[in-house]
Formats: structure tokens, sequence, C-alpha cells
């Protein structure tokens, strides 16, 4: 079949009945019209729309190798600089159609399975290791465009150092049984976001350190497999107006609990299990990393875009762009913008095959951009608080703007080169993406995105080839060279 | 009468009907048994009722120098050392009460009014101003408890640096007409927390270059006022349930446009008015920036106490305490915490008589707190948020607690020294505090209480004695000494 | 005999003739007359000197309760408030004689001594402990008025977590031998400051860990004992011109490794030895850390109010006073001396006697000061930097003022308000406070005067009171209170 | 005869007996075995020794399309991207010789110059502008390898927002008489680095505001020119031992006043002259921004390199790279390293031929990157000097290791890794980069490279394309456009 369409995949979603709960209650009926989902599921469905569209279907679309269909660019394994780039100008696409704001857009999760998929080899001969089910599972989801959430990290009782778990039953999730017709896995996982909103829900495990043979392992099972359970946070959509919400409405995802009751996962959808070194090493040798983290920043780029467009709207609206502190400032969100897409061209530029055949961007300047956007974003956000000052708490409703006060406000609110319809939209727009609980959840997203920044920096500082620059220096001082 | 008790406050404000629109409907019906005002009024009323609990009636008031009245002691006009101590204990047990989080509890209104009154002298004789209604007003009010909102700023169409108004219908409220009864005002003032929950609504005009002298002028007059509209920007109450929503449910104060359709106010009720020089004056050389920061500081140290227990259970929560980044933060709020009480201590100690004979604190260390803790409490917000990482997020509601779902809760949500369900309760505090709308609300409030930082840094840096060290530092050299 | 004067104190020095190595020469003759170290002998002279002129006597001396001898105001046990105010005033008339720039101006080490000796009972019953010989020997420092260096810190071959010496022969000072006339000690200690140029060299063991019994000691010996060495560093004082070095002709104080080489400690000079609990508990227990911090903040003061001073010369020669992004530099610099002086005021208010009888400073506002200032100093020196910009380099010699270039210099480098010559000098101090490598030194020296402060901060959180705080916030939340 | 050795260049410096003042005194003799300029003289001609070292000779020069002449590469003028990464692998080989800390390599003004040239017709046909001499001069310079310096600013007797110079004799260098045989100018000039160690002085005008035409000129003399002084600052070299100094006794490059008293300016040296406004647009226009920034920021990362370099090398010798606080500041600066890296690599990436068929680089990138340096290095130097704390200071000299004490520092200073005298040589390398007055004036010199931060910024925020991320954000609200 191919490349979806929205309708389809909407259809495809109420279809499965997934569990969901949300507030305590079950959701029932078609999630779609669900108030709290429908605004995200439209959202998505104007993205599996977008690539079937006549006009953008090139750009969004390649012919599968296998069956001639029409797939969707995200699942495409980058055998050149020409393809990377044709990728991730369809990640770009679909980014700038929601501004970058939606975290989980289908690209993302399609992308991570194709590289896992493009390094299934690493698996070979390894015990407890089925690298024919990750390849056949990958041209499945490619030819049926199968969307996915995933769940890489446990629920941490305990953030101490050292820590293990002493709990009777399954804390984090865990291999209880191994069967006949596959594994039994019960515990649970986070965060799932778009829990219940996909087909397929992407388990791999993700340690840091040492962590129990039963605790390692990776698979894929449909959304509604019995027993999988995903609770839900509360909402942070603030309502369905756009005028006052204009970004919850469209782009609250959702973040979920996924609750593993005993459910079984078939072996065909075992990719590995109970292999501790494996699942260490599979994340770091295979290119997940690399394309993963290609496809973040390009859309952390998008969103970078419509940022400084907020801002720029803002300090437009207010008069204020002859300060030096907002000039400033304003050179700050730019700044930020041409260095993350410095370091994007930097990595392609870099690209070279790997072991395995695939066009892999180069790591480091993604992994220096994974470093910078966690710092960058939140100041972005503050720099648009600073800016907006008292403007980002005046801020009357659309229901005000048809009401007898209307004159009121159309009086009093007026900006300099705006009504004060206007006006308040861009007040509104300004505070739904900074200060808004949908703003604030993109800021801790962003700035936890790609894990413990005191974890990356450490990461990145023993990847780092140090040594030449070190021997350098030592060669400058004739020492006998760096330990 | 003397102070009051809640239930007489939240029966005045009841019966005083004043014109308030929320959403675009005018707010009909006792104002206290609306769901967007009956948390914060419930609150308020707490705070009255403290004021004359037998407990703390010794610590709240003082008795009528005219009367023999119990006061609150915010009105009371300290003369002596001791007594300025005593007022900003009793600020602090308010305070305490709602844990700093009321921007807006009564004593800061009365502590301005009292500030000016105390300042009345300088008004003498001077144009177009009326001490002796000052006086009476301030003990007026003081005998029967009134409450206050205030207006000290104009809606701004535009916020450069030169800016004349053009509009031919008032913006900026003006005074369009003086009557035998009175002066006429129309247009529009900002931004009136609490406007409409208060017995009056004190006017004045703060300019900082020179302004038209019809836009200069004190006054105060009742909330219900013929042609008084309060126009309320939208709510950041999250909801009514403690659980969920334990700060927005209890201490969303709403702001408010204040707009004056032709309102007289009666001459009885006017402070001055058209006398531009007076206007930029009085604020400077009266006791209010001294007495009203000193209120202000004793509140945000409260606040920070607070801020450093939700960090600390928080720390405790989640057993992150052995890592030196994670102490190097907490020891970044208790350093904060320390630095304004210091500051705050030093205020009182450099306390003199002013020339009308008030015990005025220095305001020197005031404002280097006013300067300190804008930058500090929007830290202290991020601290809070980097801690509680995914945390933040993971929120589920009330309801899910009393659901079929509660035992996934209580197993993958459980803490390392507390229950899912404290745990959650913990987090929610945590989010409400400083990423809910309410909490980023209380940060912009914060961060902009005193004014735009860069124009307060820019002042301070003015009217510092700074002339001193420039001469040391010249003899030192053997110059002939500064400029 | 009592306080003395710069003569005699010069005098005293140079008679010791302590073996002092600069540059690979040992300093032969009379030290006081060394190019290296006349300038900071004249500048100690002259402080010994204000201590008996009459004008100022009464203000840094008192007349000994044993003796009747007049002594050194930093020598005095405070016992009440007035007194410990007396002993702060006197440090700061010496530290405004040097500006703050004398690091080990003599009260600073008779102030610890002071504080040692106040606590001796402490050791009182304790193995290896004679505080009886510390009490004899604070007296008989007192009535000399001796003058001191101190080591405190142990030479650190590896600075990494874990690290026990392995070499063979000591390098951390250890006792080697205990004789029937003292103890014998071999290794060296960092970072005496003005090592050679005090009467006393004073040795105490500060350990974060548990370390060694053998290092584990306190003792005071002449700079001359046999087999005592002072390693000095390279010196960073520029010249003797004060035209050129207006700070470094006058403050470079030295640094210096001592090295003990099988050193004989006289039993009268030991207060303890071997007794790593103690060590350990006695600085912590002690008035140590309040007395110490008290006088390193008094000075700390003064030296901020000279760098303000220096700034605001700077600001007024080249006339950038107008422009918003200096002002704020300026606050900046204002907040920090404000800050700092309300901490100090309110460790003075919060004294108590301690249980020796003697009126201790509360120490909870000094190490806040101590955590505040090693973040300060370096953006205050920063500051100037910025504001200096281009004119921080462009530094003529004095002798080029005595040269046939003179009058270009005086057309081309005319300041606003100011000659070139006078210019010239406020920039060149501007660059010796800040820039040259006496300034750096200064920079270094207040960041790190307190030690560590990743571990300062994670100390200060673990001493820090909090519970309440916890408490009170799950008290708000109904919880069962922290853990 | 085209590219020169370091003789040829020593040799033509030495002929051309510059008027030189030092410290009072007129520089007689060869200056390149003064004591103060030898050894930044010797490492210049290191340099042109190696453009001829038959090794690197084809990596460093190219053949003159006019002569055949081996040209060196920085007077190329690029006309393809593979003669833009060859021009700057040259630059880099060359900084690479420096470690980057020769800030006034040869190659920065031979490729200002070419940038003039290349777009030299932009002054055809305009008021006393004369093309042909700058294309001839460029000519001339570049077949005999001429050497600059150069002066772009004027005396700044104030530097508050309006100032006019009111002096009767000028400060700022202007033309005062208009001959026959050329213009005569008068004033002085700041701050050219190497002045008087070139063979010319290039002067031009940089006036952001209107200047006075008599002050807008451009033109080329040699530095021997009759009424020329070069007025040195005091030197930065500590002096010339390289274990004691390593980077100062090599690399002090002075920097200096010139003065020029009624210099004659031949007709064939003038390139336009009393033409305000071609002042202000050739410097916008032609591509002089793209290819100095180029040449820069390619030496900006070679010095960064070395930085790290410096970094690691200490933390290896006191091995503290375990500690999580280290390792976040180590990947601070090869965050740093690799954003400056994409920067230029994005920056010629984007390339292209300008109207005068030049391949200019991309500006925006160069400009992002010119706004970020100044933030990076200081913030390098303050991490080397947080690391290195009082190892910064505990620092013997060369003499100290030949001298008797050698025994104690080598056992007392031993490193973890290294030997004490290895140890130290790194310590005052790191001393030597980050706070001697050499090092310190690196830091200014690289903070201001640019010129003043606060302009830049604002500069690059007008220039900055934003209105389509305005009118993005504006459509995405439905708004009828942005401003």
């Amino acid at each position: 079949m191919g490349a979806i369409d929205g309708k389809t995949y909407t259809h495809r979603i109420d279809q499965l009945n997934n569990e969901v709960w949300f507030d305590g209650k079950k959701v029932e009926g078609p999630i779609s019209e669900h108030p709290v989902f429908k605004g995200i599921l439209r959202e998505k469905a104007a993205l599996y729309d977008l690539q079937l569209n006549p006009e953008f279907q090139n750009d969004m679309t390649f012919l599968s190798p296998d069956t001639g269909n029409r797939i969707g660019l995200s699942y495409m394994q980058p055998k050149s600089l020409e393809e990377l780039i044709k990728k991730r100008k369809a990640t770009a696409l679909w980014a700038k159609q929601t501004h970058g704001m939606m975290g989980r857009s289908p690209d993302y999760l399609n992308t991570v399975l194709m590289s896992f998929a493009s390094s299934s080899s690493f698996l070979e001969g390894k015990e407890n290791c089925f690298p024919e089910n990750l390849t056949a599972f990958y041209k499945l989801a490619r030819e049926k465009d199968l969307s996915f959430t995933h769940t890489f990290i446990s629920p941490q009782v305990n953030r101490s150092q050292i820590y293990i778990e002493s709990s009777k039953e399954p804390i984090a999730l865990k291999v209880v049984n191994v069967k006949d017709d596959g594994i039994v896995v019960k515990g649970a996982r986070l965060l799932a976001t778009q829990g219940g909103l996909t087909d397929e829900v992407l388990v791999v495990s993700v340690g840091r350190f040492l962590f129990n043979e039963d605790e390692a392992f990776a698979f894929s099972i449909p959304s509604n497999t019995e027993g999988l359970r995903f609770l839900c946070r509360d909402t942070f959509m603030g309502g369905m107006s756009r005028f006052d919400h204009p970004l919850s409405s469209r782009f609250e995802e959702m973040d979920t609990i996924v609750a593993f009751d005993n459910v079984l996962v078939p072996w065909d959808r075992v990719f590995y299990f109970n292999n501790g070194e494996v699942a260490e090493e599979f994340i770091t040798q295979s290119s997940f990393h690399a394309f993963a983290k290609h496809q973040v920043i390009t859309r952390q780029i998008v969103k970078t875009e419509f940022l400084l467009g907020v801002a720029q709207l803002l300090v437009e609206t207010i008069k204020i762009s002859d300060y030096p502190h907002i000039q400033e400032k304003m050179a700050e969100i730019m700044v930020g913008l041409e260095t993350m897409r410095a370091l994007l061209e930097k990595a392609e530029n870099g690209a070279a095959p790997d072991k395995y055949g695939v066009m892999r961007p180069n790591v480091i300047p993604l992994n220096v951009a994974s470093l910078t956007f966690p710092k960058l974003y939140p100041r972005f956000a503050e720099i648009i608080q600073i800016m907006g000052a008292s403007g980002m708490i005046t801020l009357p409703t659309e229901n005000a703007f048809h009401s007898p006060i209307r004159k009121d406000l159309d009086q009093y609110l007026q900006g300099a080169t705006k009504s004060a319809e206007d006006r308040v939209k861009v007040f509104r727009l300004a505070w739904d993406l900074t200060m808004s609980s949908f703003g604030t959840r993109e800021t801790q997203y962003e700035r936890y995105f790609f894990g413990d920044p005191v974890r990356l920096a450490s990461q990145f500082y023993w990847d780092y080839p140090k040594a030449p620059y070190a021997d350098a220096a030592g060669e400058f001082l004739g020492l006998g060279g760096a330990e």
C-alpha cells in the first residue's frame, strides 16, 4: 500500500481502539473525536495528507525498492549525500507544516526504525538476537506506513547514583516469561509521547550502566495488544479556541506512562532480548544517534525559525526595535538559529557511508547541536517573556472580543502597528509558546530531549578526539607527549 | 469599626456588585461564589480572619490613636524602629499564611496609602493639591479597613522611546472635565491586580518623564463607582481541585484593565490633579518607595522560603541530593534567600525618622533587593524545572487516583521516600509553582514587580553616592579629584 | 612591649634572616631592601605605623588584660558586640590604608590565632593536645605583636577524588619523629603568602576527609627555624615605578612553597599532633571560620569600594556614563558592594557568645558572602575590562611622558575630563587591578580564597537548616512530613 | 620577485629604520635585535621561511597571473571555491605555525588589501577616487610581498554618543593640505599592531556615522615616510626565557599609536580622499568584511585548538578529568571549537562570486562567528583559570630549576603524570595564555577584534533578513502580514 493519507491514518487509529486512560476514564469511542486528542490527530492527519499532495509528493515520498509502492521519505535508507539531503528536506517540510511544534511527527520514529534496521547485521550471530525480524518488520512498517510511539526509559523510583530496584513486582519493564509463542513482559515504561495515538509501540532498552539482562530487549507491538495500557498525564491543552490557545489547541501531543500487564510479544516482533551487552552496544554502534539527531535538529531549526518570527512580530507590535538591549536579544536568537543551521550542514558535509552501506551524517556536529539547543531554547523562551513584559499577562479571551466590552478593548489595547485584536493574538501566541502549561512543557521537552545535559556533556568529553590537541600543546613545550 | 474579619470582607465585596467582565460576560450575583474568583476571595477572607484571631490579634493589629478602634497593623504609621519591625512581622505573618503567593494581600496597598498619607504635608500649598483630603481618606480607610487595588501605569500603544499619544479619544486616563462636584476622568489604566475584588481603586500617576498635566493626579474611588469597569484577562486558574492545582485553585488573583467611562471623582477623594511636577516629586519625596518595598521584600522572602521548601521536598522525593550539581543549585536558592534577608535587615537597621516624623526604612538596601529579586526568582523557577526533569511532565490527575488505574500509578510512580500519590502531589506543586500558566505569571510578576529592570539599574546608578569612591581612587593616583 | 611600629617590624624581619629563595637565588642581606620585597614590606610597615599613630591609636589598639600593654585590636578576643564592631573597624582602617589590596595584612592571621586560642579548651583532655601551649603562645604573640604567615594545604600531586600518596619521601608535611625536645616534621606545605616576610609560620592541618594521623597537627615556629625554606614563585611586580605599576609596586605579596627539611618543633610550640579527629573537629568547632571570614569580608568590602572608585573614574575619564549598558554594569558593582555590606552587618547583628565566652559573629551570612564574593570579584574585573576596551591596551610608560614624544601623547591621548597623563594613570591603574600579572593573581586569589567553590557550595547545602522549609511545604500538601 | 623568505623580510624591516619610540626612547640600530621586538620578528621571519619551504611551497604560494612570480596565497583573489579553500588552508598553515597567537600574521592585511583591490571598480567615476592607484598598489604589494600594519580607528577623547572634536590642532588624522604631489595629513590613528615592524602602513577610514569629509580617505605609505612616528605602549613581554614566558617571549606583537606629523601621501598612494559617502560605502560594499573575517576566524579556530590542547594537558597533569564539572567545562571548549568550524564551513559552502567576479564567502555565518568568538574566548580563558586553581599561582622560574632548591621543587611539585619541571612548564603556559599581561591582552584583543560587541549585535539585527519569519508567524495567526 505505501504512504497513507490523513483519513487512512485517522481511521486506522480509531479502529485500533487502544486502551487509553485520561483523567481517570478510559477513552471510549473514536479517539479522533475526543476533545483532548482531536487537535493533535487532526494535525497529524494533515501531515499524512501533505505527503500525498501532488504538489509535494515527490519531495515527501520515494518508490519502494521491493514493491514499487510510494513510501514516505522518512523510511528511506539513504545511500548517497543526495538521498540524505532529500530525506532532510522532507523532514523540514513536515516540520514547517507544524512550525516544529510537533515533537513526534511520524518521521521521527520512522527514521529511528530505519536506523536500527540499517544496522541489523550488527545483531547477526549474537545470542537472543533476531536481525531478520528487525529487517522484516522494518519492511512491513515501511510498506504500511505504520506510525510509532516509543519508550526508552524506565520509571525511576530513585534517581540517586546507585540504585537497585527492590520491589517484588516489576516496576521497570522486564521479561517475566519466555514461552513458545513469544516473550512475556511486565512493568512500565516512560514517557511515550502520543502513546495510544500510533499504530505501534517501539520498545528499546537504553542503559547507561549495567542493567539486568531481563531488562535488555528491543521489540515492537501493536498499540492495541492485550494487556497494554496508556496512562495519560493531565492535558496541557488550554481549550479548542485557536484565538485563545493557538498552539495547544493544535499541538498538545500528550505523554503517557505505558503499562505492560503480562504482555505477550510474539517472536516475530522480538529483535533481541536478555542480552545486556548487545543492548548497550547496539545503540552506540548502529546509526541510531546519527539519524535520530539529524531528524530532531532539522525540526528544531524550523521551530527556532518560528520562534524568531513570533519574537520579531512582538517587537514590531509594540515598537521596541530601537532599544539596543532588544536588538541584542533578537541577535541572540538569530545567532542561535544560524549556529544550529551550520552544525546541521557540517554533519551532512561530513556524512560518510557506514559499514552497513548507509550514508550516515557525521555525529560530532549533531552532538554539538544536541548540547547547544537545550541551552538555547529556554533562553529564547526567556527572551520572549522579557520582551513581552506585562503584555504577556494582559490577555483577554476570544469571547471578550465578541462581547459589549469589545470597544474598550479596541481602544485600550491597540498596538503601534496592529489593531487590539491582532495585538492580543500576537501576545497570546507568544504566551502559548513560552508561558502556558503547553509552552513550558515544550521548553522542558527541548531541554531534556537528548537526556540529562550533565551526562551528555561528560560523554561528549570522553568521546571527543582530544589527544591530538594535547599532544600538539605538549610538543610546543617540548614535553614527552600527553598521557 | 476597625479591623474586619473575613465574613465582613466577603459580604462587603459581594454587596458592591462591581462591574467585572470575565471572558465576555459581566459577573452577576455574588462574586465570592463565581468559580474564577471564589478561590482567591476565600484566601483573602482567611487573612482577615487571622487578624482578629485571638492568638494573632496582638501581632496583627494596633489601637487607633483617634478612635481606639483595633486597626490592622499595615495601616500603622511607624514612629520607632520597634513599630517598624512590628509592622514587618505582621506582613510576614500574612505572607506565611499564603506562602507569599498572594502578591496583593491587603497590607500592600494599605501600606502604600499610609506612606502617601504620612507625607501629605509635602502637598501643602501646592496648586491643585489637597493634602487634607489625603489625610482624611487615610483615616477613613484605616478605621473601616478598606481594601484596595491600584493602577499606576497607562496602556502603552507603543513602547518606543519617544511616543506621543495621538488618538482623539483618550487611551491613557485623563481629566476631561472639572466640575463643581469633582473631576471627570476618561480612559484606561493597567494592570489592576484583584481589580473588582476590593472596596476601592487607588489611582496614582507615575511618570518617568514629562507627561501631560491632565494625566497627573491621584485619587481613590469606590470600586462600584458609576462608569468604572474591570476587564479581566483570561484566568490562570487550572481548576478547583487542590490536588491538581494546589496553587492556582487558591491564589489566582486576576489582573484587570480598568476602564473609566467619564467617571466622576468627587472633590473629597481628589488628592491632587493637573500638576505634573507634584506627580513626579511626590512619588520620590514621599515614603512610598521605602514602605512599599519594605512590604514587598518581606513577602518575597516568605515566598522564597516556600520555594526552597518545595525544592528540597522534590530533592528528597527522588533522592538526588548526592549530586554536586544539585547541591550547587540548592545552595543557590539558599544564598538568594539569605541575601534578601540581609538586605531587609540592613534597611531596618538603617531606618531613620523622615522629615514627616515617620520611621522610614533605608531605601538603598531595599533598592538593591529590588534589583536582585527579579533575577533570582526566574532562576529559582528554572532550578526547580531542571531538578524535576521529566517528573515535571508526568502528572496524572486527582481523578486518575480515583479510578481503576490507581494500582498502576501506585506501582509505577512510587518515589524513593514517598507513595505515588504523595510523589505526584509534590511534582504537581512544583509544576504549579513554576510551569503552569499560573506559575509563569508568578515568575513574570516578580520579574517586573518593580518595573523595567533596565531603567531600574540606570536609576540606581544615577542615585548612588558614587563620588566618594571615585575621589578616593583619584587620590590614590594623585589626581585632582573626580569630575 | 605590645603593638609595634613599622620600623620595629622591618628591623625584626631583617634580623631574622629567613631562608628565602627567589628566582634560583637565596636572598642575602636585609630583605627589606631587596627589589622584589621592599614594596610590600614598606606597605606593611606603614600599617604598623598607623596603629601607633596618635590619631588612630585608640581605634587600632586596646590595653592588654594581662600586662596593660597597648595591643593591636586584631588580637582582641571580643566579649561583646561593641568589641566585635571595634575589632571590625580596626580591620577596615587597615584595609582602607591598602585599599583592600593586601590579602595578608597582619590582622588576618592575628585574628586566626586569636580564634584558635579562644577555643583552646576544646582541646582539653584530648590525646596529643596541648591547649596550654596554644593559650600561652597566643599571649606571647599578642604581647610581642608577632606577625604570621600560614600554610593550610598540602601539595597535591593529584587532584583526583581518591588519591593516596605513594612517594617514599614525604611530599605532604608529616611528623617523621617524636623526640624529647619536640616533634620533627618533613615535607612541604602550600601556599604561604608573604612567606619569609613574617616572624612566624603557623601550620594547621585542614583535612576534608580522613587523613593520616601523622599529617594531623597544629603548631607555630619562627620563620628562621633551622631547616625551614621559603621557595618563592615568580614575582608579579611589574617594576618599582608607581606610575607604571601603581598596585604591583606596592602590594605584590609573594606566595611561597614552604619546605620543612626535618624541622624540629619544640614541645611548647605544639598545639596538637597525631590526632586526626581533633584536626577535623577543631577547625569546625572553634570560632576559626566565623572570625577569619569576618576579617576577610571586611577587607573584601573595602577592596570592592576601591574597585568601584576605579571603575567610576574610568567611566568619567572617557565619558561613557550615558550608555544604559554601562549604567547596568556599574549598578552591578554597586549591588555587589551593598550585598556584601548587608551580609557582614547581619553576621554582626546575629553575633552571640559561644560556649567559650567569645562573641562570635553568625557564620551563615559570612558563608553566604564567602560563596558570593568569588563570583562577584571576577565579574567586577571583567566589567572594568569591558568598559575600558582598547584603552586597557594603549598604555604608554612613565618614561614616555618624560621624552620628546610627550607632546604627541598629550595631544592624542587627552581624555574628556583629564589630561593625557592623568588618563593614562587611570587606565594603568585599571589595568594593574584587572589585567597585569599582579591583577589576575588578585582575581585568582579572591576566587579561591575560601577554597574550592564546588565543595563550599556542597558543604553549605548540607549544613543549612533546610528541614523546616521542606516540612512547611509538605504540610501545605498534607504530606506526612519530609524525610 | 614574489614571495620572500624570513631573512629578506627581516633585512627589509631593519633597513627601513622606522621611527619607533618605546619607553621614551627611539629605537636605534636594527630593530630585529632590539630585546622587545626580536621575539616577534623571529616568529614572523619563520612564517616567511615556511612559504618558501619546498615542503609547503605549493600550499602557501601561487604563480602571479601577471609576472609568473611565486606569490603568497594570501594575496590571491579567489575565483572559485577551490581557490577560496586553498587560500584558507594557507592561512591555517601559518596560523598553526604560531598556534593562532600572532593576531597580525602577514596574511591578515594582505587579504584585506586584496579584498579592497578586488572591489576597486566600485570607486570608478566617483569624486576624489582613484581605483587605478588601488589596483596598481595591490599588484606592487603582491609582487614584492610587502607587509602591512593598519589603523582603522581615531583616538577617542570621549566615547559618549555625541561628540564633536573641538581641539584646534587635529587629534584624529585629517587631510590638512592638498598639494601637487599629494595630500598632507596630520593627526593620529590607533591602534596599529606591529606598527613599525612592517613595510607599509595602510590607513582606511571606518566611520559609523557621518564624519567630516577631511577624515574620509584610504591610502598606504611606507613605514619610514617622513613625519611618521610609531609610539609603542608598554611591552607585555615578560622576558626572553621560553620556560618562563613561553608565549610572550615569542608572540608579543606590540601595539602603537601612529602619529602623522604633516605627512605627505603621494598621489599614486591615495585610493580616495575627502569623500565621506564613499568611505562609508566602500567598507560595506567591498568584499572587505567577508575576506577579513574569513581569515580571522580561520586563525581563531587554530588558536582554539591550541587552547583546548593546553586545557587538556592541564587536566591530565593534575588528574582532574573524573570530575563532572571539569568534563562540562572541557566540553564547553570543544563545543565552541566545533561551532566555529561549522560556521566557517557554512561560509565557504555558501560562497558565491560577487559582482566583481571574486568568490566571496557568505558573510552571515562569518558575522555569527564574529559575535560568538568574543564571548567564547574570555570564557575559555576563565575555564583554564578555574581548572588550574592555585597551580596558576605556584610558578617557580627557570632559574629556580637550575639552583640548589631544584630537589625541593622536583619532590614537592611533581604532577600525577609529569615531572615537576614539566608540570611547571604546563602551568606557566596556561598562565601565559590566560593570566600574564600578555595573556590578558590576548583576551582583550579577541574580545574587541571586530569592534564594540553591542554595536555589532545591533548591526547584525538590522541586517538580518528577518521579515520572512515575522511574516510566517503572522500568517499562522491570520494577520495581515508584518510591518
